[in-house]
This record gives structure tokens, sequence and C-alpha cells, in this order.
């Protein structure tokens, strides 16, 4: 979750402060609608499923309420968290049947504490004794940090602190027990670290913070086995590149990132620059996916990002865009907000179907079309994960710091934003972003002081010259790609400012040590990355499809995949590449072309797999 | 060197035996001439730096015939017995100053001779106490060997037993120092192993052949240090890929073929497999090269195979020769005769300049023309290597079997064969390959008992279709690329066989994986591989050709390169890629024609570098 400060202190060293999630209200046709798909389809439908499949029995049974064994996997009480957390999240729109489910839910929860704090449902009865005595596996504090997100989010939107009660006596109990002094240990899963930061944030109580700063440095020193894989092959400020499963990998450094936040401590930022950089440049897939194997769901070598094959967990780029939100925060930098934006639209939105109903857990960039959403997983850290972002992404659109207000996300809104000396500033935002590079900004609401800036974010991939126009005047200074345009003035109510990036369809290469994608290309068009699915071409086998050609019309089609636009133009076909068996040199066969000139039509790659089964692929030739 | 039988015993493992050096006269204008330039400029100008370097004196000092001290490096021994080998080899054309050079340097060696048979001019004096300390390092072994191989060189050509005193004292006291119930030990650098089973053919004593395969066994469990550089990383049975130091590895596999060859051990043979198709699919040059890495002299991991940067050692060539010759020998497989040749002609051959008086020790494929050859190195290993190479030439040409004679390389050559039944058959192969694809070969002479098989060789690269005709009757069977072709007969004298292999200019493509070559081709004409050399196209950066099409002409220049075939065709250019920054995606930026259709020449990659210097590119964007 964003650091979703309310009525909480500030972070001294983060140049940029986040915003109320009650600040802005969207009514754009991405994530508006996602959100409201989140309070009618995807909590109900998530609820009954942790009811299902024993996720809450699991808590009626720690407290004694039900006589039955314990259901599921050892980590299952952070999906009722995480739901927990959404649901919170949700009730910035009053629902009377979700506070009710949410409330009794608390009561469930409250009632299966013990008397000295501790909360985790596995460990009840004659599981007791086995309690901390495997942090390398058992997940204990991951689900602490889910309890404890949850109980920021629940008290900051409904102001009622049952749930924060109870979580913080289990964070008093984490406190009691461990530490350099105490017992030692750590998480094999890093979560808690955001969670302890914050529930330092919201209380104040710096015991809090301390404890996330121990969780974190204790890694590195074997105390918990050693492994790459849990984050405990060398302590996080030795770190040069992410390794290791991806979800823990990037969780860690947002914890961190929160610390530094706080502490001033320049070491973790500077290892977090120094990975966030190589992650970037040698880790990443062009929809912003991180993690390139199945095996320990891990982040691969530099370079080693196959296609069909990749894994690309849905957790692992809601993680990317937690870090990447906080590196934001910090420095203000457009770099993070470039790939948080990316991630968002092109590896956290095709983790849920058009409907709501599906999850995806991996995301591969090719596929032969048997690759299809779910509704749910034994291992379902994906669908709430979801849920609670979709119901917070109001709170990423905007940032505030003394000098003014900063715009990272373009997406029709009313936001009511207060700078941190209380100045209220009201801005109405109107485009059609993502599908339309004009946006609109007019200030609604001007204060008495009216002098600040205003920082409009620049996206990286506009290399075709955004222009600004303010009140029918041009602006003249440079518009630089991957930074935020800072306007300072005497603001006055009705001033209008109108932002264009040009939105033409663009074909991406990538580095050549990306082997397969060698002599390919991808289609992205303003922050969309675009696929051909075998739906919009039937009879062509899209592994011979060569785009030759860049003579692409992009419409907006309210009926195409719930109104998204479709990239409409044409390909050659040539023949398919010989298979390469047991050779290392051949004679050069060049491939052979079959047609010159057949229609193509590329989609959003969010919005794949929502039609009948067929082959995908991001890379064409080109 | 290879195992060149003549009046020894025949290894029971092999389905072919190879023939003696002086069966063969080669008459071609490639090998011939270079065996000539062997005799006239090679040798003497070699013995002359062995001399000025201090190479022969050392042996001097050592005897006590010269009060100094040693010069050079611990392992310079082994240049001289190189040097000696192939003046040894060279003496199958009588010449009495080279017999008296030999004979001279012969009584040096004799001299400094230890009364117990130990031999190492390193080793004297105040350093005799060192002797066997540190086989790790110090090339004992490696050294003996050589001194071994010019023995037996020597005696073979000449009759003459000196050398083979000499070293027979010297390998009886590596056989009573040495051994699993004796002193622990086998050389940092393999090379003995060769040495000691053809000591075993010469002489029939099976101590040696024990040896060699103790020195074999013995690796892998860190007696000489555990390094993976030493071929101490793990037993040679368990080996899946060669890896280490590239010519250590490779004579190592020549050694462990000589030792199945006698021993029928299976599970080498099982190893040397396994290795050999990882090598050829995953790390070879497309000249044959083999060794990737400048740092450890070491061959890289799978497909690592930079071309500027790229190690390709000469003596590497010369290694994988032996390797493949010795497994043609095992298996009369087409596979490692084609290897072999491509290998000699590509890798080899550019060791040395075509004066014959300067040597490539590293042989990248792409250069900025600063790579010049030179007249020796402080480690010189490579120039007698490349003498001893060029001077046992003509045993590379044929082997027999009790089936006939199989044909491995085509050259112009008159050869007087035995079949192991004693039968002697006399052939004349007329051609003027590898510049043009006919082949006659005409029975010159045929014993009384005339049923037997001739063994075409139908070369891989052959993919064109080869045609047969014997005497007018056009052979209908299949002509398989990559095999031996067994045509069985009564033959009589004058019956004539005219092979023809079309050399079309073929575009060579490489296995996606080889990151740097993905786009680009090389070319390549019968065995030839081919290279642009900046001096043919002055005008032009050579990163900017593009091959567009194949329309060369292949003439035979007797002016150009001291006779070639050169290719004339045309390319285009175009602007040069943009070098990649600190991106791992960006937008696709085509490269733009800047010339439809320049001239283009191409030139045989061997002949490389000996013009005025400028760049070279073997492979080329196509």
């Amino acid at each position: 979750m964003p650091p979703m400060i309310t009525d909480t202190m500030h972070s001294p060293f983060a140049r940029l402060q986040p915003i109320s999630l009650t600040d802005v209200t969207l009514d754009d046709t991405i994530w508006a609608v996602r959100q409201q798909q989140n309070r009618t389809t995807i909590l109900p439908y998530q609820y009954g499923v942790c009811e299902s499949t024993g996720r809450i029995d699991n808590f009626r049974l720690a407290s004694g309420k039900i006589q039955a064994d314990f259901r599921g996997l050892f980590f299952n009480d952070s999906d009722v968290y995480k739901w927990l957390e959404a649901a919170a999240w949700a009730l910035i729109t009053p629902d009377a049947e979700l506070t009710k489910t949410v409330d009794n839910l608390i009561q469930e929860i409250a009632a299966a504490q013990g008397d000295d704090g501790y909360l985790n449902t596995y460990f009840m009865f004659d599981k007791a004794a086995e309690r901390w005595q495997n942090l390398t596996v058992m997940h204990e504090l991951y689900c602490a940090g889910h309890l404890i997100q949850a109980a920021i989010a629940h008290q900051r939107t409904t102001k009622n602190d049952a749930l924060m009660q109870i979580a913080r006596r289990f964070a008093d109990l984490i406190c009691a027990t461990f530490g350099a002094d105490k017992r030692p240990g750590t998480d094999g899963h890093p979560e808690i670290e955001m969670a302890l930061v914050e529930l330092y944030r919201a209380t104040g109580e710096k015991r809090y913070l301390e404890q996330a700063q121990y969780f974190l440095d204790a890694r590195g020193y074997g105390i918990i086995g050693g492994a790459e894989y849990c984050q405990d092959d060398m302590p996080f400020r030795e770190r040069k590149a992410l390794a290791g499963h991806a979800v823990r990998a990037l969780y860690l450094c947002a914890g961190a990132a929160d610390i530094f936040m706080e502490t001033g401590d320049v070491a973790l930022l500077q290892t977090l620059e120094t990975v966030w950089q190589h992650t970037v440049t040698r880790r990443s897939y062009v929809n912003g996916g991180i993690g390139s194997r199945h095996e320990g769901e891990a982040i691969g070598s530099d370079y080693e990002l196959p296609n069909a094959s990749g894994y690309g967990e849905t957790c692992a780029a809601i993680a990317s865009v937690m870090w990447n939100w906080r590196m934001l925060q910090i420095t203000g930098s457009g770099l993070y907000a470039d790939v948080m934006e990316h991630t968002l639209y092109n590896a956290v939105l095709p983790g849920v179907s058009l409907d709501g109903t599906t999850y995806f857990y991996t995301n591969p960039l090719a596929n032969d079309g048997t690759h299809r959403r779910q509704p749910w997983f034994e291992c379902a850290c994906c669908p709430p994960n979801i849920a609670r972002t979709l119901a917070s992404l109001p709170g990423y659109c905007y940032s505030v710091s003394p000098e003014g207000v900063w715009v990272h996300l373009y997406a029709r809104n009313d936001a009511k934003l207060t700078l941190p000396d209380g100045r209220e500033i009201m801005l109405d935002q109107t485009t059609r972003y993502p599908w339309h590079g004009a946006i609109t900004i007019e200030l609604a609401s001007v204060p008495t002081d009216n002098t600040f800036s205003l920082f409009l974010r620049i996206p990286a991939w506009c290399e075709d010259g955004a222009r600004l126009v303010i009140n029918s005047d041009v602006y003249t200074g440079e518009l630089i790609p991957g930074t935020y345009l800072e306007i300072r003035r005497a603001w006055q109510l009705g001033d209008m400012l109108v932002l264009t990036l040009p939105m033409p369809v663009r074909r991406i290469e990538s580095h050549p040590n990306i082997v397969e994608n060698h002599g390919h290309v991808a289609l992205q068009r303003g922050p969309i990355l675009y696929c051909v699915e075998g739906v919009d071409q039937p009879n062509i086998d899209l592994d011979t499809l060569v785009l030759t050609e860049n003579d692409f019309h992009a419409d907006y089609e309210p009926e195409t995949l719930s109104g998204v636009v479709v990239l409409r133009g044409h390909a050659a076909t040539m023949t398919r590449p010989q298979a390469w068996q047991q050779q290392l040199y051949r004679t050069y066969k060049p491939a052979r072309l079959l047609q010159t000139r057949v229609p193509l039509t590329a989609i959003p790659y969010f919005a794949w797999a929502n039609r009948a089964a067929a082959p995908m692929r991001v890379w064409l030739r080109g």
C-alpha cells in the first residue's frame, strides 16, 4: 500500500508527501471502472472464497467458535488481511453492507488473538509450540505485516480502531520478542518492514520503526538460513542487483525505501538506486514485469527475459509499483513515475480479467492460448493484492510538497489537495488518457496565498514533443520526457493548463542481449503496451507476421474489450524460421515472403485472454 | 602429432590406421607450398630464434658447456623439442644441413641429461631440489612429452635412435617416479599423455601406456590443486563439456582418445563423444577456433563467442585438429574429418603469414587492423606448433583399414598406401581443391588381390549435390554430406574416379544464442571461410555493409595473396546501428539505406593481415 498519510506525521527524508485517498475522485474509463468493479464484484467474490475455502473459518476455529481442522496453506491468514485492507480502502465510498462484513470479520480476528497478542491461525492448539520456530518458511511475520497494513487502512478510512488495537497488540508482542538483544530473527518473506514503518507513521511510536530497521539489517547473516530466495544471502546494503524470489526482493526494497524516508540512512538509498538502475536496465520485461523464472519464482540473470516461459508474477508487478512509488516520493524524479505508470497499465492491470472475476498469477509475453485467468489459486496472493491496489489507486495520482502539487498519473479526476502548510487547492483534470494525449487541468479552487508550483509529469515515452498551453499562452520552455515540468506562478481560479502528449504508435526494440527479441519489435502507444492475439487474425500463424511498416490507425472502440484503443494496420507474412537443432552454424536460409500485406490488429496487452482462447505475442518480427 | 605408425603395432580399438608420412607426396598450392616454406624459411628462422633467445644455450649451461644464467621462461625447452619434432618430420625430404643441425642439437640435449635420466634445463644446479615439486605450474612433464614426441618423429624419419634413447631414459624415470603406489602427480598442462601412448606404440612397452592412463586418471582429485584451468576440477570421465584453458583441455582429449585406441576403455570414448558434441554445438567459432576468453586462455561458456575480443589461440586449433584426427581414426566418421579440415584451413592456417615469417597467437574474427602477426613470442608455443603441424600434414590425408583406403583431405598428391594386410595401392589425386570442387583419383597401382574399398569423404559443407563418375559411369547411389562414401569393387589399374563437390558461395548464419552474430552472415565457399578486409574497400566502414544479395563471382587470382579464390560481388551500406547505453528497451530506429550497391571483395580468412593494416570482419550484416 502507498504510505497514505492523512492526519499523521510527514516523512522527513522524502521530497514529496502522499495525499489522502479521499482527496481524489477518479472518473476515468480504466481505474474508476475497476474501483467500482472492486466494490461490486471483486470484494464480494473474494470474501465468499475466503469463507468457502476455510480462510475465515480458520479464525473461528482458532477462537474456539468452531471445531475443525485448519484448512489450506500456512500463510492463508494474509489473504484475509489483504482482502480486509482492500475493503477498508474501498470504504472511502460508504457502503453499509461492506462495513458490516468488515466489522464482523474484525470480530472473528479479535476473538482469535491470544492473550499475549499472538495471532496466526495456523499455529494454534498443538501447533502453538512451533510459533516463531521456523521464520525462514512459515510467514508469521509476513502475515503480521498484512494485518498491520489492513489495520492502518481501516483506521484511516473509518476512524474505527478495532482492527488497529489487534494489530498493535501483535506488533508490540513482535517488538518484545525479536531484536539483537532478544530473539534473533527476520521473516523468510519480507513484508513486515513496510507495515511497521507505516505503523510508526500512524502512531508516532518509534519502536515500530526501529523494529523494521532491525528486521532489515538482520538479513544476510544466515539467521534464517542464508538463501538468496529469502533475501538472506547478503546484507541488504551490499546488494548490487535484485536476485532471488521476485516478490520477496521487491517488498524488501519497498520496506528499505520506507525506512530511508524516516531515517535518512543514505547507504540504504544508495543501495536502492544501484539495484533499481540494474533492474530497469537488465532485469525487466517490456511490460514492466519482473521475475523470469518459474523455479523459485525468481528474478533471472541479466537479460534472461524469456517471453513464453516468463513468470512475471502479478504480485511482483504490484511490489514494483510500491517500490517505485516510494522512490518517487523520496526523489521527485520522473524516472520512478515512468516505471510505476508503465507497470500499472501493463503488468498489474493484466492480472485481472475485464469483468473482474478471474486472475493471472503469472504473465507471459507470448502464449499459445492455453494460459487463462483463474478464479482463485491455492496460493492466492495475487487476487487480494490486486484488490487492495485497485482500491488505493487514487492515492497514486498526486503528491504534494512545500513547493506545490505533483501530478503523477493522468486520468480524469477531481482532486482537493492540501499542501504541507495547509493551503487547499482543487484541480479538475479532464482527459481521455491513456487513450488520448490531451490533458486539461483547471484550477477549481485556489488559496488566498496563491503562489505555488504545479509539477506536471512529462512521460519518458513522450519522445515526439509534448506541448503545454496555459490559458491560451503556449509554454515556450523545454518539456523534457522523463522529468517533471515545474510551473510556478500566482495561480487564479479558472486557470487552465492543456498538456498535449502526442501518441504515435511506436515500435519498440530491445537490447541485443535479450536473445529471443532479436529482430523483433513490440508496439506501444502512449503508456500502453500492445499485443496481437489470434482472435483478431484467426488464420495466421503469429510467428510468421513481420511488421514491415508502421501504418496503424489508432481508434477508440467502445465495444471492443470494454473500450480500448485498437491498432489496425498491416503486416507481411514470411515463412517460419527453421528451428535450430544440433547446429551452431548453418547455411543461411532467408525467410521467404508469403504475403506482402495482411490486415493486422493489435490490442492492449492488459486486455488479452478476455475472449476465446488464442495465441498471443507481444514481440513480432519487424 | 598424428599417431604416425610405420613399423609399429596397430591400435586395436581404432577403426582406421594411420599411414606413414612418407606415403604421400603433396603437390597442391597450399599445403605443399607451406611444407616447402617450412623447410626453407620457417625451420631455419625458428632455430635461429631458439639460439638467439637462449633456448638452446639453456641446454649448454645445463651440461656445463657454458657458464650463464637460465634465460627465458621455465617451459622453453618445449619450444626446442617442438622445433626438433618439426625438423624431424621435415627430414622425409633429405636435407644434409638440417640433418646436421638436428644431430648437433641432439648432442646438446644428450649432454644436458642427468645420470638418472632427468632432463629439464630450468631445474639445474641450485634449482635441482625443486624438481617435481610444483607439477601444477612448472610444466616438467609437459616438456617431457614434447621431448618424447620429437624423439619418435626423429626415429621414424631417420631410423636414428639417438634422441629416442634420451627420451626413453627420461620416460623410464617418469614411470619409476609417478604412480598410485609411488609419488602422486600429473602435469598442470596435459601433453605427456599423447606422448606416452605413442611411445608405447613405438616400443611395445606397456608401462608407457599404463603411465599415460595413470596421468589421465589422477586428474580431478586435487593432487595438482583442483583448478579447472589445469583440468583438475573433476575426473575426466565425469566431464560433460570442455572448460578451462583451451589448449590444456584439448590436449587432454587427444590424449584420452589415444588411450581409448589402445585400451578400448569405453567410458573414455563416451566422455569424448559427449564433450565433442557439446563443443561443436556450443563452444566453437565459425572458423573452428576454440577458446573465447583472454582470461585464463579459457574456453568460454555456451555461445560465448565474441568476435573482436575472441581468443582462438592457434595452439588450440592445432589441438582440435589432433583430437578430431584421433576421433576420426577411432570411428571412421566424417563428422570428425569435417571439423579437422575446417579447422586446418580456417583456424590453423591463419596462424602463419603467407611468407612464413610471422605468427598469430590469438585469432579474433573481427579487428580494427591493430592485430598483426609477430615474428616470435615470449611464450612461443604457437610458432613451432605450426611448424610441426605443417611438416606432418601429409599424414592427415589418408588412412587405411582392413576394408581399404580412406581419403580424408583433398589436395593434389601422389600416394603409395599399404593396407593392413600388406597390399600396396598407389593413387594419383589431381585437383585444384580447395579452390575448385573437381577431384580426380586415378588408381596408379593395384595389387593382384584387387578387391578393396575406397572411402571418399563427402564434406558436410557440400549441400548442393556432390556427384561421382567412375570411369565415365555416373554413380547413382546417394552421396551424403558429412559421411564417407564407400566404393568397393575389384579395381583395375587406371580406374578413374571424378568426384565433383559444387562450391557455391554460401552465406552462413549462427545460432541465435550467439548474440553478436544476430542478423549477420559469414561467407564460405567449399571448406574456406572468407572475410572482408579494409584493404579491399578502403573508404567504407565495414560495420555499415549489408549483404543484401549473394551475387559473388569466385575466381582464382594467382597474384592475390599468393594465389587464392577471391569473392567479388556487391553489398548495400546502411547507417551504423546506434549503441545501446543504459537502456533495455527503446523506440525502434531502423537502419537507413545509404547506398544500394557498392562493390564488395572478400578474401579467405586465413589470408587476412598479410597486406597493409586494415579492419577485418568475418560476420557482416545480411
